[in-house]
């Protein structure tokens, strides 16, 4: 007997063979920490500038607010709010989930939504329900590494489909289903986010989103609407959700990550009846129920807040940001580079210059202290070697400018480089059915 | 299109049909909720004593200095606090975990420690990680309802192997090893409750661990050792947990659920360093990250309370229920009852007289105003129909004599029908393969 865990194999790779390598789940496969998250640590020293990471700045809170609303939370309702709750989640929050969801159109009413641990556990349930291995998921192209790392666990298979400066082409939709039912697959539903899409930054034209209905309410197909940054545009009122026009074919994800605070982890799945009940027993199994303190904390802000004038704010905050990126990126990137100026979120998805390979580049940026996502962790096939998404939600914009600074010299060499030996890595055929780049959570 | 919800097909139980019925994933079979479910509801009302719930009483807390603890998070640290942290969990809790298992002789790294949405998710992310349709988990004859929900939710096929007074009996665990081997399945683990069992009350005695980790060492079979009791005994110092003599082959779980409060949801898995690397991902993959304000909640009231003198208190108030309720059965119990006398814990687990059906009983029970869970829940094959699980963790001991009573009551209705008209449902042959009667998370 072991008396004590041996220190020498704490770390596994390039050392000794993992002993339960020939036990683990036929869904872990692939399920290895790649190289890119190796880098993120390091990218996560204070001197690299992260145009990488996801994180909202949260630092407008009112903290005062806050904490004086979950002082009160303890003292009035602790033994409450310290108790296990409902598998579907509190009561009142989900009431006022339904007020912040009128905001985008929908009428919905508060049993049928489903409070999730961050709506990134919505899409763990939503495919747990509906996904065996083999199925088809549709997602856009590029799409959420999130959302597609849960897409691969449950062993689905992810078609993509192009977008364009208006979201989703719905021909490209069509086109999608249509190659899919004629391998024999089935699809089970589309994966799509809406508004300010993470990592392209583009949004879905009103004009198409009927259509995108229509289509796949003709194919039979449910659409999973993932939308975390709908109400954060930076020149318009919210657009209206999909879930807006058609209650019964789409499920609607949502989450106070980012017009609150991620660290309370509460999103939530709005969804017809049926579903709705079995996301609920779904959830019951996973954690029996989510954090009932964290809920009640979250209805508290939303009570005693005015929570729609602090979305405001945030607002105002990223799209400074977003100015700074794209100014920054007029001034100073390569003329061959190209790059979306999205209208809220937190995203630029930028084109490298032909022959350069985002991927490849990274070590080389991450020496020059700046950090991005390359493209490939974006897609299930293997494309987008040549892209990178850039993220500037969370550095002040000076910092965003130098970041843009470091990147676009290291852009330059690289294409000094390549104009010298030419060599030509991004355009080597991508390989269809490789892992994707899981970079860790550092960059959702 | 659909402006709003239909009201129409809200409640689909006997109504309309699932529209989605053929698409649900081959694992959501059976994912129902039982009628155990809807009469739960009905004992939720406050004029039904209810030995049912698994919910820890937490009245005791001092609401003083968590809210003082959390107030103070909230304007020291709170930008860190409602962030998304890391995938494992807040270092300076894993830190905090491996104190607390050090009461059970463990020596462990915080580097081999994965916080979890309770201990429920990480008897979730253990399964997904190991687990493919068909294998098998040994479970003990009973086991906890939601773990044994989690295993049909992963398509696992469940064995059971007996218990005595002792524990698991290490000759039983043997057979079922031998029959699940003869008949050519594979077995990913050995799920156990040493201590003060949920639902059976019992405790593996520590002559038997060596046997039973010596069992599985020889056979190759990984132990999950679930332990949100250990430190909730009456009469002793915490027992020496399997993982303390075993480091290599026991994933250990625990959770502050039941000895600080359940509403953070944090509970955790201690694990060998390659199966800790995979659910770390599997987190990721689940939730992003475990809640980091609950964690960092709970690492303040640890770090500014004298825990250890609350889990005293909690012992001290747990021993007086279990008194209440122990000296009420031989009060009032019919003498063909038989039952345990826990030393810690939540439960008392009560076989009925001959002839008696403790799940037809139960809405007899409901009306008498008295609800328990009846023992086909703890089965994954059909067994316990004369068993029921008596929790006395939540009631007063005034409430819990009055349960009893009523409870009593009802057993002697049913033995008096029994007697004149010899209706035998408890001796009905028990079904094999069936679905167990998942009864919802009001009873785990």
């Amino acid at each position: 007997m072991e008396n004590s865990p041996s220190r020498s194999h704490r770390s596994q790779p390039g050392g000794r063979l993992d002993p339960y390598v020939d036990r683990y789940a036929a869904r872990t496969a692939g399920m290895t920490a790649s190289e890119i998250r190796a880098l993120f640590a390091v990218a996560s020293r204070p001197e690299v500038v992260s145009l990488a990471g996801g994180m909202p700045n949260i630092s407008g809170l009112p903290l005062d607010v806050v904490g004086g609303a979950i002082s009160e939370l303890v003292a009035t309702e602790g033994p409450v709010a310290m108790q296990y709750g409902s598998g579907q989640g509190v009561p009142e929050l989900r009431e006022q989930i339904t007020d912040v969801m009128r905001l985008e159109g929908i009428e919905a009413h508060a049993d049928d939504v489903v409070v999730t641990v961050g709506s990134q556990q919505a899409v763990d349930l939503v495919t747990r329900v509906f996904c065996d291995p083999g199925d088809v998921v549709v997602c856009e192209a590029p799409s959420y590494v999130g959302a597609l790392g849960v897409f691969k666990g449950y062993q689905c298979d992810v078609v993509h489909a192009e977008m364009d400066a208006d979201g989703l082409v719905p021909e490209a939709l069509r086109q999608a289903i249509r190659a899919t039912k004629a391998a024999g697959k089935t699809i089970k539903f589309l994966y799509t986010i809406p508004n300010y899409h993470n990592p392209a930054g583009v949004t879905l034209a009103a004009e198409r989103r009927p259509e995108i209905l229509e289509i796949c309410r003709s194919e039979g197909i449910l659409i999973l609407e993932d939308n975390p940054y709908g109400l954060l545009g930076f020149d318009r009122e919210p657009m209206r959700a999909l879930r807006a026009d058609e209650a019964e074919g789409v499920i609607y994800l949502g989450s106070f990550s980012k017009t609150f605070a991620p660290g309370f982890r509460v999103g939530w799945a709005l969804a017809p009846p049926s579903v709705r009940e079995k996301l609920v027993l779904a959830q019951e199994s996973a954690t029996l129920c989510p954090p009932q303190f964290s809920q009640m904390a979250i209805s508290a802000y939303l009570s005693k807040h005015d929570w729609q004038g602090q979305i405001k704010q945030f607002r105002e905050m990223y799209r400074e940001r977003r100015d700074a990126m794209v100014s920054a990126l007029e001034d100073m990137m390569p003329a061959a580079c190209r790059w979306n100026v999205p209208d809220g979120g937190f995203y630029v998805w930028l084109t490298l210059p032909p022959g350069i390979n985002a991927k490849a580049m990274l070590p080389r940026a991450v020496t020059a202290r700046v950090a991005y996502v390359p493209g490939t962790a974006f897609f299930a096939d293997g494309y987008g070697s040549s892209a990178m998404r850039l993220s500037y939600c969370y550095p002040t914009p000076e910092r965003i400018r130098e970041g843009v600074r470091r990147l676009a010299s290291v852009i330059e060499a690289e294409m000094e480089l390549h104009a010298t030996f030419g060599t030509d890595t991004a355009s080597m055929p991508a390989i269809r059915g490789k892992d994707y780049d899981a970079p860790g959570t550092d960059v959702f």
